[in-house]
């Protein structure tokens, strides 16, 4: 076992009210810390009490965001065992954003164990009420304190837990969203396919607009084009027309989400035909008129699944399954929520039991 | 006067050697903050010894990068007066990243004022050898601690000053650039614009690559088709062909460069024949082999004009004016020097006196 340090915290904090938890507002007593100093590597692996990052005000993860982070979710069983989902998964893809970033690898199997004993040491903040669980927060910064634009030879890894709650409160709710005609998230070369702060912020904007029209969420397009479907705002997104379910093709600028992954192997084991593709915002939109678009759902770590009620695209307003659950999304969110707090069989071995 | 709250510090730093400088690698005795709360707008301005900067590990700003900067230089003339060189440029330009990146206006005043106050604070940390210069880096950080994706409420404007050399030690000295033909800095609807971190965060694998092959900067293209030049580094781009000096036009994905619009107004001026337009990289290489592309160079805040000697695109190597310095190139940079040191005549109105 990999050696780390643990300094307990001395100065418990309260619990917050798991009737009103949200997302990634409330945190642990503990996190933990990794270095990286070019001439020993990544070193002094840690866990500490939750406290202040101290960092010099040149320090390049202010200046020129390089960063990267991931999520990932622990949840509390019936029978009070913890597991974590797929979390390999999760920091495959963190040294994948890494090598976007110029940010050096982390060793997987150091950052898997240290998750574990973290959690282990906070697992009294893992809400057990339906739809709560402890959500992950995994993230490397740029720490040195120097201005000229290169990549950093500092860094740290730090990983921080929030109990959060139900993503809606009264169980999964169809979303309105708008799909965005001018604003980009990620072009092809760009950073869309990494986990890093930049593509978030790029993002707000856009996601600004369309909370002033109503929505709750953008539809990005491809960069290039404007005319194929990418992801929505940190989900990856599914349609099911003419009884086959479609997603996006990993084209370099979508994320490839974990959530994304999960629901392609569930439709394949339930014999559902999904196709990975180039779908354009023009199928959907013909879909829609033939009365072929059937169910519309997006897929990410902390919803796990949002039907998709409406698409605004231009002019044009898309109603899908009369704003309401479809059955195959209902069927996927029931079945990985079920593996997810271990209430169903999971024939996938996707969770990890600590 | 807006009133500043000052507190000086009481453990003056040693200045460094003044011939081993660098850029943004030393920081003088003094900051400038200015905190930002919702219901409170932007309050408390505030000169303070500088000292890390502690933020929650949840804060937006690692995780998010909603984030965005300046830069800036203040010089010592022969006489002993502070120059600054067009300020409020920059925090015009800081309010329109702002604007892109959701992050509410600062008061352009009040942060010129500051700036002023700081420079004077820190007046005797102004090196004055020729060449070196006052760099100024205004940022501003997102602040709260709460992993939801959506705009903060609480933000950070921070202003350190940094002593810095003379980019290149002996003069002006002509670089190599590789076009980069893979990787995109911005594409259209994106943040290309804004001075924001992910810009630099994604321009970083670029880098490396050119670095790795030996050239020193990268060539931006645009990022929808791949053909037309947008900038470099962090500068922007002038090619002279045919005694017409071109720069791309400012089409939304290059950031409008300071000393870009400095050195097109200086051509005007001097009755030299320039256009803002859009140039293709074919272009650049067919004037190149019709012998009519005499002269290229980057303009950038730091190291005001870079000649460029050679640019490297797919397997042509395109080499300029033999490697050497072009007339144009020397006059502009000798202008623009001149009369951001106080040793030419400002005829623009452009430099303020502390
Ligand atoms: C942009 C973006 N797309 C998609 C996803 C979904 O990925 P995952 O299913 O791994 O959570 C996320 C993250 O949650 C995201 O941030
Ligand atoms: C991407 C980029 N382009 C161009 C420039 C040049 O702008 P300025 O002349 O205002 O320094 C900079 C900044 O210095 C930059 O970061």
């Amino acid at each position: 076992m990999i050696e780390i340090k643990t300094e307990l915290t001395t100065n418990k904090k309260q619990k917050p009210d798991l009737n009103n938890l949200g997302f990634g507002r409330f945190f642990t007593d503990h996190m933990f810390v990794l270095d990286y100093k070019e001439d020993k590597g990544w070193h002094d692996p840690r866990i500490i009490p939750y406290q202040p990052i101290s960092l010099d005000p040149a320090a390049k993860v202010f200046h020129y965001s390089q960063t990267v982070f991931e999520g990932l979710k622990a949840y509390l069983t019936v029978d009070k065992r913890v597991l974590l989902f797929r979390p390999e998964s999760n920091f495959k893809r963190l040294n994948v954003s890494n090598e976007r970033l110029c940010i050096p690898a982390i060793n997987e199997e150091l950052a898997l164990e240290a998750l574990k004993q973290l959690v282990a040491v906070d697992r009294d903040w893992i809400p057990s009420t339906p739809g709560t669980s402890l959500y992950i927060r995994p993230f490397i910064i740029a720490t040195d304190p120097c201005l000229g634009v290169s990549s950093a030879k500092q860094f740290q890894f730090i990983m921080i837990l929030s109990p959060v709650g139900s993503y809606y409160k009264d169980g999964i709710k169809p979303v309105r969203i708008l799909v965005e005609d001018y604003y980009v998230r990620a072009a092809p070369g760009g950073t869309g396919a990494a986990k890093t702060g930049g593509n978030y912020a790029s993002s707000l904007k856009g996601q600004e607009m369309a909370s002033k029209d109503g929505y709750e969420q953008t539809l990005w397009l491809d960069g290039k084009e404007k005319r194929y479907v990418e992801e929505v705002g940190s989900m990856n997104i599914f349609f099911k027309i003419n009884g086959t379910v479609i997603t996006p093709a990993l084209n370099g600028s979508i994320l490839p989400g974990i959530t994304r992954d999960s629901m392609i192997q569930l439709l394949k084991a339930k014999k559902i035909a999904v196709e990975e593709r180039r779908i354009s915002i023009n199928e959907i939109v013909e879909a829609y008129h033939n009365g072929a678009l059937e169910e519309a759902f997006g897929t990410g770590t902390a919803a796990v699944i949002s039907p998709i009620g409406e698409l605004k695209w231009l002019d044009e307003k898309i109603i899908i399954n009369n704003s309401e659950i479809g059955e195959v999304t209902q069927m996927l969110y029931d079945t990985l929520i079920g593996i997810q707090n271990g209430s169903l069989k999971d024939e996938f071995s996707w969770t990890i039991m600590l």
